[in-house]
């Protein structure tokens, strides 16, 4: 068993293709902790940004909380219109793709590619930022852990064993469980627990407030409602009635994440929690709620847990959206081909290294990935709310007006969040996602174009022609006279209709003397040597088969006699001639390029004298 | 022009070869400047170890040095004898190998590629040291600037520029006349002058002085002595009467390096010179010599620029002695080809590459490379004199008993210095080298024997048998009837005595489709499909190949249409199965593997309707 085996797993077949068919508990875990998970991170990047302004500013966390839950609200609403909508699963692609036309999705698949690196990139940093704030001596194992992190779930995901709603259900209900009772513990407690009482670095002494200090402190809140969409995506995994069952994930998702940012949001203003560069907001406000006990452990292990298979998530979908857009020709296709273990594997290596990339990047640091999460996102929600809006319109069923109004409202709302995303945040990183999602998009244009030309050119105008064969002469390059020579004159005599062999010299007596052997041996074939002036080898005869090519009529092979030694590392102890040879003849028209290998034996034992 | 071009310049002809005679001045510069330039280093290594014992062990310095120097004197009179016996190059390898036999030879060639390659990391560290000492600012960039240094040598000498004992001479005569002036005026001056009065860290108090620590600072003091044997080597380099020539410069450069090792070990301990982190003994004492004016700054950079070239002559060396293995069948052949620069490139970037680890890895420092150098020169030494001995036993000319009993002592003292070397040294660094040498050892045998039994496969037994054309059976893998289809049957049908198309399918429908379709076309090449139960395509192609192989008798030829786009990049919009499916059959016996290229036309532009 090879290495990669023991470590992915053995070949799979079609058949063994997993199915599922989860319930509406199980859509919460297997679909919406992206969502759910972001209250790890979400209020904090509230109170990164009010600090800023001082510890007076901070008493705006409720009010913009409030504003972001109501966006929240809104959304669910929007997306239980796709759920009914798109049974059959409406991602922000499709639903562009349908209503919007393809320039409108390919700008959601753009967006979308970012957001799910970006996921990634952020729910891991938040998960190993819950395991140091409970275990301060990790703090400077913070990129290992986070790259460790990455590299397990890419295993997993490759195995083809990422996927499982059953199977992440269990820890999702414990996080949920823990984080209520933590919020309930916290409010109904006279006073903040000693163990964290007064949390954080005391802020700075200015406090002036502006419009933008709160537009910006409300766009970093928005990242908590990422992942509000997943569930619209894949409404097909739902057992029967799906559509219903997707609308009883979405509200308790709505509901559930609703109630644990308020929560969170009141208990930091009541426990004068403050953002620290050393532990998350989320742990100062558990261990002023419950103390730093047992409790406070199971919802620290439970949280990094719940944003490991957050993260999970986007392995799932980033590699499935790239393999729609290879189908569509907007991405090199062999993002489209399974794996062995029958999952998109080369999506999954592109979201490992983009996500990797980004940690290592900003060294395992939450809040500076906050300013570039969220635009993708609400580029996808105004999107496909926007999608929804001509929809309605186009059809008209009854009630239609209601439907259409509250996408519209969806759209503009989603739509004006994106542009203050834009607006406040671009220096901080906003601007590289505005840079990449039109390179993006560029770039699936560019691909398109590509693959259209070149089906043009791989099409037959009317049935095949017979296909004919053509004179054919076999080119050998050969150096001396041994029983590669024989073996390799053989090959090219039972091939074309002509053999010819070619040799490099550097000398006239060098090449003297091989043609006298050769004339000697007289082996049926012509030999021509080639006289070179240079140390190369590859490029006389490089152009000695061009000046071939270019008399035209017949086909050229290049037939290279090539010894392969029983042992990979023996590679090493042959001068690479041949592979040189064929990696430059490939830019030669009409020229086949053939290998004829000569397998060294397995004994290799000298008959006689080897010691000196 | 490519960057390559642009970088390494264009390919030279064969007879643009450098050739170029040298004088007895001219020697000093090409071939002595390893040996003199470790003035920068050995007595600081002396001073190193001694410091440890405290101040009291410094006034051991000089007559440790005078030690070294009569070492020295010894070894200049070995290798004048040398030089004699081996007008056409002398070098150890070349010695041992005619005296002592194969075994020897490999141990002092293994030795040699030790040492040269830490030749370059001492040179370079010594080098980067001399310049930080004269600019302390750039202490800080020790790392980067070694690995420049090495990125320039390694350029130069692939370029091919590298050799010039005429280019070297006036840095070379700079420096010696710099060091000597700096010694002159420290010897004469009243006191040290004010700017480098008490240099150095000051010394531990702890003052027992022991056998070992005389040993251990004699031991790191040999490192002066590396560089002696390369007159030696290149006695063809000199114009005739070349070894009178190459005497001239042997006894020169033994009189000027133990002047200079005199005159610093002198100074040293007159100064009250400690060794520092921050600034070599020799940078110490030149500004208590002569201040921090205009002079001490010409003596460290001249010494920077000597240290330099010193380091440059181990990147003619090693690749030379590498060709001479590899013609040997020692090492892999591709070491003996020179590249279009006219260089045994492939050395060149091999001793880069040994020489940056090293440096790397010790961060620049050169005290910490010292206990790894001077046990491979010295163990060349022992080797060849021990070779001249058994060569005058043989020969046993008029004279011989006092050439004998010279090299005799010569090999003595330099086996107990080895020995002393080993032993004092060993858990600083001296171990890395008792690993090496003796593991490149076992590697130059079973690379050997590899070639050995290659050759008895290739050879002929009795006059080359006539070539015979073999039935030819021509596979083509197919996926759809497309142009490139069409084109690849036509050279199946030309190739071979028969063809056969083969597909894989994923279900019963898809064959019976693609059966159907090849049905109406009928091309007069019989169509195969394998049903897979997998995602592989590779695979089950590589089983059916791999069953005709086994019917026997007939030849195989596995012809794989593909597509070659005009731009490089975008073969990445291709997936590679051509290439994969190319390489999992090399492992196969008895079958060719041809790709045929089908080149995309440069316009692309699709006939209509591209826009969506």
């Amino acid at each position: 068993m090879s290495f990669w085996t023991a470590l992915l797993g053995r070949p799979l077949k079609e058949r063994e293709a997993a199915t599922e068919s989860i319930g509406a508990a199980e859509g919460l875990a297997a679909l919406s902790l992206d969502a759910l998970s972001s209250v790890a991170y979400g209020p904090q990047a509230v109170l990164v940004v009010l600090v800023t302004a001082g510890a007076g500013a901070l008493r705006l966390t409720l009010p913009i909380t409030v504003a972001i839950v109501a966006l929240l609200a809104l959304l669910v609403l929007s997306y239980i219109q796709v759920i009914g909508a798109y049974p059959q699963g409406g991602g922000a692609y499709a639903v562009a793709r349908e209503n919007l036309g393809g320039g409108a999705s390919l700008v959601a698949a753009a967006a979308l590619l970012v957001d799910y690196t970006l996921t990634v990139a952020v729910s891991v940093a938040a998960g190993v930022a819950a395991l140091t704030s409970a275990f301060p001596p990790l703090l400077r194992f913070t990129v290992p852990l986070g790259v460790l992190l990455v590299a397990i779930l890419t295993v997993v995901n490759l195995r083809g064993a990422g996927e499982s709603g059953r199977a992440f259900l269990p820890p999702t209900l414990l996080w949920i469980t823990a984080v209520f009772g933590m919020i309930a513990v916290g409010l109904i407690a006279p006073h903040a627990h000693p163990a964290g009482a007064s949390s954080g670095t005391p802020p700075a002494a200015l406090e002036t407030v502006g419009v933008l200090l709160v537009l910006r402190a409300f766009a970093a809140g928005c990242s908590a409602l990422t992942g509000v969409e997943a569930i619209a995506n894949g409404v097909p995994l739902f057992a029967a009635p799906a559509v219903r069952r997707a609308r009883t994930t979405e509200v308790l998702l709505g509901a559930i994440l609703g109630t644990m940012l308020l929560g969170v949001a009141v208990l930091a203003i009541r426990f004068h929690v403050r953002p620290s560069p050393d532990q998350t907001v989320l742990s100062m406000v558990t261990a002023a709620a419950v103390g730093r006990g047992w409790f406070y452990y199971v919802v620290s292990l439970s949280t990094t847990a719940v944003l490991a298979l957050a993260a999970n998530t986007s392995f799932s979908g980033l590699p499935i959206l790239l393999s729609l857009l290879a189908r569509d020709h907007y991405v090199p296709h062999a993002f489209g081909l399974r794996g062995d273990r029958l999952v998109y594997n080369r999506g999954i290596v592109v979201l490992a290294l983009g996500a990797l990339a980004l940690l290592v990047a900003v060294r395992g640091n939450t809040d500076a990935l906050i300013p570039m999460f969220a635009i993708g996102v609400f580029t996808g929600f105004t999107l496909s709310q926007a999608g929804m809006v001509v929809r309605w319109w186009r059809a008209r069923p009854a009630g239609w007006r209601a439907g259409a109004a509250l996408n519209g409202l969806g759209c503009l709302a989603t739509g004006i969040a994106t542009a203050v995303f834009v607006a406040t945040k671009f220096a901080e990183g906003a601007w590289l996602v505005v840079l990449v999602v039109p390179s993006l998009y560029a770039l699936f244009r560019r691909i398109h174009r590509y693959y259209t030309a070149l089906g043009a050119q791989l099409r037959l105008d009317g049935p095949p022609p017979r296909p004919e064969p053509r004179r054919t002469l076999v080119v050998v390059p050969v150096r001396t006279i041994s029983r590669l020579t024989v073996a390799a004159l053989g090959d090219a005599k039972s091939l074309g209709s002509e053999a010819l062999a070619v040799a490099v010299v550097w000398s006239a007596e060098e090449g003297a003397a091989l043609e006298a052997e050769w004339a000697r041996w007289d082996p049926g074939v012509r030999l021509v040597t080639l006289r070179s002036q240079y140390r190369s080898v590859v490029r006389p005869l490089v152009r000695f088969v061009r000046s071939l090519e270019s008399r035209g009529g017949e086909r050229v092979l290049v037939l290279i006699p090539e010894l392969v030694p029983r042992r990979p590392w023996e590679q090493l102890l042959h001068n690479q001639l041949g592979v040189m040879l064929a990696a430059a003849l490939r830019g030669s028209r009409d020229v086949v390029v053939a290998l004829a290998p000569m397998h060294l034996d397995a004994d290799r034992r000298p008959p006689a004298a080897e010691a000196e």
